[in-house]
């Protein structure tokens, strides 16, 4: 009766304990990194970035700006998942690859700039939230990957964002929105945490 | 060598065009939105809610505030996918569960409410960023969930927020995040559109 994605969706838990001394090759990152980058965003606007922090050097810098987790050193490849502000200003770039592959015309692109312009321009406010919405959908697309790659994640947000940013060398128009760690499971994960009733979250109108 | 979660998430595609006057029952509905909240949240805050808009009245309300766009109304149900602000307030409510389940102590839990209350209590920020990143982390498992269950969805930022809020009683903690139209889709969809290559969104490090 459970289809493949719904045993996805509910067999994933937060692991938090990973087998130290796992390596993901780089054809694994390309994958999964593929694989959160088909999220959708508004208009297609791609507005996401990810550094996937492999090394040991960089784990150790990111795991002093993330509170001294273990986790960070332990897993695999821990991802810094960030959102980029002003996205519409790169809007134009991005649905190049749609009109040249002859799914949207260029007339249609050059409205949906504007559009996307006028909404964006002068509001910090909305440029933020889609940030952090668009780089969320990657993000638990990019857990779900994982998980159909038989790989443990965990997402993470309690870091030091501007630390981060500094270490990491994000763009001035870039937030790290959240850390997935990806790598192989050790024992002692929790299961997964139980979720609240259904009739305090779901009205049907 | 794809694997189904693989599959999925590459064959998802953004649906505009969905049969109009097909219904989803309120199994189907009720499956899609545990689905949903098996997302993680931060702390385990399960900061969201979900307004399941199917009646033809609701629907139009929807449509009205949603630029008049046709696929409100021709989806079997509009989901309204809701962040909570303040969410460190019901923290204590969400948690009790896994308390009851064994799976936390309660001395974890008070640490974790008392500090989710210190970082949140005067943000609004990042109570904002938390609804934005719990509710889009949960609409992209609903959106995949449909997917496993061979519906066809789409994510719809393009809504007048407040006008949201006010027509479907939203409380004052909680802001509309993004609408995800789920239904069967019709021809005459897109494929899903290219994305950028991704030597320009992915550094390993």
């Amino acid at each position: 009766m459970t289809n493949p994605i719904q045993y996805a969706i509910e067999s994933r838990v937060s692991t938090n304990h990973f087998q130290p001394g796992r390596t993901l090759d780089d054809g694994i990152i390309a994958s999964l990194v593929a694989q959160a980058s088909r999220a959708p965003s508004a208009y297609n606007m791609q507005n996401w970035r990810f550094i996937a922090v492999r090394s040991a050097d960089a784990k150790a810098r990111l795991r002093s700006l993330a509170y001294d987790q273990q986790k960070v050193e332990d897993a695999s490849v821990a991802f810094i998942v960030c959102g980029t502000l002003a996205a519409h200003a790169q809007l134009a770039a991005a649905l190049q690859p749609s009109v040249d592959a002859g799914i949207l015309e260029q007339h249609m692109v050059d409205g949906w700039v504007a559009q996307a312009s006028a909404a964006h321009e002068r509001d910090p406010v909305l440029q933020r939230d889609e940030a952090i919405r668009s780089a969320s959908l990657a993000a638990m697309t990019l857990m779900l990957a994982a998980q159909g790659m038989t790989l443990g994640s965990c997402a993470m947000v309690g870091f030091d964002a501007p630390g981060v940013s500094r270490a990491f060398d994000l763009d001035a128009a870039e937030i790290p929105v959240v850390i997935v760690t990806v790598g192989y499971p050790a024992s002692g994960n929790w299961p997964q945490k139980p979720r609240k009733p259904l009739p305090e979250i779901l009205n049907i109108v």
